[in-house]
C-alpha cells in the first residue's frame, strides 16, 4: 500500500462521518425522556420514531426513549429539556397549563376550540391554519423556554366514560357523581351542571368501590382496562367532547436542535409529520381491537351519548373559554385562530363526518 | 501542504459523497412522473414529498416530479415505472383495474369495501390490518411488474356531486340521468337502479348543457370548480360512497429502489407517511375554503344525501363486489381482509364518527 493511502485511510478513521459539504457529523446518542410508561403505546410510537431517524441518518442519531421518572417525574419534561438535561421530550402541552392556560388549547382544545374542530381538524388548524406559528410562539415568547417542538400522535377523542347505569339526558348525567380530569375541563362540567371530582388514575376504582363516585372518564378503550374500569362499571360511553382532541409533542432542547445539520432537523420534522400519519390508524385499531374483546369478555354494553350532552357540553365551553380569553391576550389570541378556521372548516367537515357515519351504520345493518 | 494531505483532498473529491460505512453514495437525479397536471394539489403534495428527501438527503438524492403526459401518459405510469423508463411514478392503483379488478380495491374500496371502511380506518388496514402485504403482492404476484410502492395522498372522499334539483330519496335519485367513473362505480350505480352514464372529465359540462346529463360526480369542491360544474347546476351533494376513500400511491422502479442504501430507502418510505398526514390536513383545508367561496359566490346550495342513498348504496356494492370476488381469487383475498379488519373497526370508528358529527353540529348550531 503506498503511504499517501495508508495516511488516507488513517485520516478517514478519524474525522468519522466526514461529508462533503464539509460537516462533520460525529455519531450522537441523545435521550428522550417521555411522560409516559413504557407499557403505554404513546411510548411504543415514540421508539418507532426514534427508530425511524436512527435508519434515515444511517446510525449517526440514536435516540434513547425513556420512560416517565427516567431523569425527571413527567410534569417536568418541559422544564428538562429547556435546561439541557435531557435533549429531548414527549409530552402534551396541557401539561403546561399550570405555566400558562393557553397551552392546553394546542394538545386539548375542549369540544374543538368550543367551535367543532374534531381531531383531523384542529391538525388542519396547526399545519393550514396558523396553529403551528401559535405554538412555537408559546414556548419562545410566552413560556420563554429553549424548546423546539413538533406536534405529533394525534389520538383524540376519550371517552366520556363508565356509568353505573345508562343516562338517557343531561339530566341524568347531573344526578351522577362523575370523575373528570382538573383543571379547565372540570369547570366545564361545573358550568354545565355535572358534579365532577378531580380524582388521580389510581383511586377511580377505589372511589367507584365506595359508592363516592358513580362514573368516571378515563383515556380510551385501549387503556381504560388497564385500570379495571370495566370490572366495576358495565356502561360505557365513547362519546365525549372534553378530549376531543388529544395531540403529543416531541420536544427538543433548541441549542441542541440549532446545531444540527439540516439534514438532521429535515428527518426530526419529517419523522414526527410520519408519527402522526400512523397514530391516527394505530389508535384506531388498538382501540378498536381492545373495545371488541371488551365486549365479549366482559358484557359490557356501548351506549350512544344522550343528543342533548352536545349542546350542552359545547355552549359549556364557549362561557368558560370566553372567561379566560377575557383574561389573558395570548389565550385570546389562540383561541380566536381556531374558532375563525373553524368557521370555515367545521360546515364541510361535518358533512363529511356524517356521511362516514352514515357509511358505518349502513354497513353494520347490511350486516344483520 | 503536505503532499499525503493534498492527494487526500482530491481523493475525496474523487469518490464524491463516501460514507464510513463504505458504501458510495453519489449525487443523483431520478424522474418520477404523475398521472395529474401541475396546478393539482395532488402534484403540489408531490413536489413536497421530492423536496423533503432532497432536505434531509442532503441534496444527494434529486427527485425531478413531472406532469401527466412528460414521458408517457397518465394511464402508462405503472409499465413506465416497471420498465425503467422513469425511476419514479405517481398514480392511483384504480388505474390499473383494466390489468386486474382488485387493483381498485387499494386505492378506492367503494363503501369501504361495502364493510364501513371510511378514509382513515381503510388507512389502518393498509398500515395494521395486512392491506401492505397484500398491496406488495399485488405488483410481486399478480400484476408481477417489478416496483416497490407506498401508499400515500388519502384524499377521501368524492361528493355524489352536482344536481339540477334537489332529491329528497333514491327514488327520486333514479329518475336522473347521471354521469359517473366507469369500471365496478359504474355498475355498483347500475345495481340500484340509476342510470349512470360514463363521460370523461371534459364532456361532463356540454353534455350537461345539452340536457343528456341532469347529474355528475367528479372530484371535490377544490377541483369540481376547474371544471365550471357549479356554473350548470346548483344542489350540491357533498356525501358520496362511490370513492369515500381515495388513496394514492409513489412508485419505484425495483432494480433502482434495491441499489439505495437503507438511508434512502427509509428516507422515501417516511417521506411518504409525512405526505399521508399532510394530505388528510390539506385536503380539509383547500376543500372547505373552495366550498366557502363557492356557497358566498356562487349561492350553491349544499344538502344532506337522502338517508337511504347509504343502505341501498352499501347493499349494491356488496352484491357487485361479491360478483367480482366468485370470479377471481385474489380479489376475494383482498376483499375479505378489508371486511375481516372491518368487523372489529367499524362498529368502533362509527361512534367516533357520530361523535364528530354531533360536535360539529352543536358547534354549528351554537354560532346561530
Amino acid at each position: 500500500m503506498k503511504p499517501w493511502l495508508r495516511k488516507l485511510g488513517a485520516a478517514l478513521l478519524a474525522l468519522g462521518g466526514l461529508t462533503m459539504a464539509g460537516t462533520v457529523v460525529a455519531q450522537q446518542k441523545i435521550r428522550l425522556q417521555t411522560a409516559v410508561p413504557t407499557a403505554s403505546i404513546y411510548f411504543e410510537l415514540m421508539k418507532r420514531y426514534a427508530d425511524r431517524v436512527d435508519k434515515m441518518s444511517g446510525g449517526k442519531l440514536k435516540i434513547d426513549v425513556l420512560p416517565d421518572g427516567a431523569v425527571v417525574p413527567a410534569f417536568e419534561v418541559l422544564d428538562a429539556v429547556d435546561k439541557g438535561i435531557v435533549e429531548g421530550g414527549f409530552a402534551w402541552t396541557h401539561y403546561w397549563s399550570g405555566k400558562h392556560a393557553a397551552a392546553g388549547l394546542f394538545s386539548n382544545p375542549m369540544a374543538g376550540a368550543g367551535a367543532g374542530l374534531d381531531q383531523l381538524s384542529h391538525m388542519a388548524w396547526l399545519a393550514e391554519g396558523g396553529g403551528q406559528a401559535l405554538y412555537d410562539k408559546l414556548y419562545s415568547d410566552v413560556l420563554k423556554v429553549k424548546v423546539v417542538g413538533f406536534m405529533l400522535q394525534p389520538m383524540g377523542p376519550d371517552p366520556l366514560g363508565w356509568f353505573k347505569q345508562p343516562i338517557a339526558s343531561v339530566e341524568d348525567f347531573k344526578k351522577m357523581k362523575y370523575r373528570s380530569p382538573p383543571g379547565i375541563t372540570g369547570e366545564i362540567f361545573k358550568e354545565m351542571g355535572v358534579s365532577a371530582v378531580a380524582l388521580p388514575g389510581g383511586e377511580i376504582v377505589p372511589a367507584a368501590q365506595r359508592g363516592v363516585i358513580d362514573a368516571a372518564e378515563w383515556i380510551g378503550p385501549a387503556d381504560d382496562v388497564n385500570l379495571g374500569l370495566h370490572r366495576v362499571w358495565k356502561h360505557y360511553y365513547l362519546q365525549g367532547l372534553h378530549q376531543s382532541t388529544d395531540v403529543g409533542e416531541v420536544l427538543f432542547n433548541k441549542t441542541w436542535f440549532d446545531k444540527q445539520s439540516p439534514e438532521t432537523k429535515e428527518m426530526l420534522r419529517t419523522a414526527a409529520m410520519a408519527t402522526s400519519a400512523e397514530t391516527y390508524v394505530f389508535n384506531i385499531a388498538r382501540n378498536a381491537a381492545a373495545l371488541d374483546k371488551l365486549k365479549r369478555d366482559s358484557q359490557i354494553v356501548v351506549h350512544d351519548t344522550p343528543a342533548d350532552f352536545f349542546p350542552a357540553f359545547v355552549k359549556a365551553t364557549n362561557t368558560v373559554l370566553d372567561r379566560h380569553a377575557a383574561k389573558d391576550a395570548f389565550f385570546k389570541e389562540v383561541l380566536d385562530s381556531q374558532r375563525n378556521f373553524a368557521k370555515t372548516v367545521v360546515p364541510y367537515w361535518t358533512k363529511i363526518n356524517a356521511l362516514y357515519t352514515n357509511l358505518g351504520n349502513a354497513a353494520l345493518q347490511e350486516k344483520k
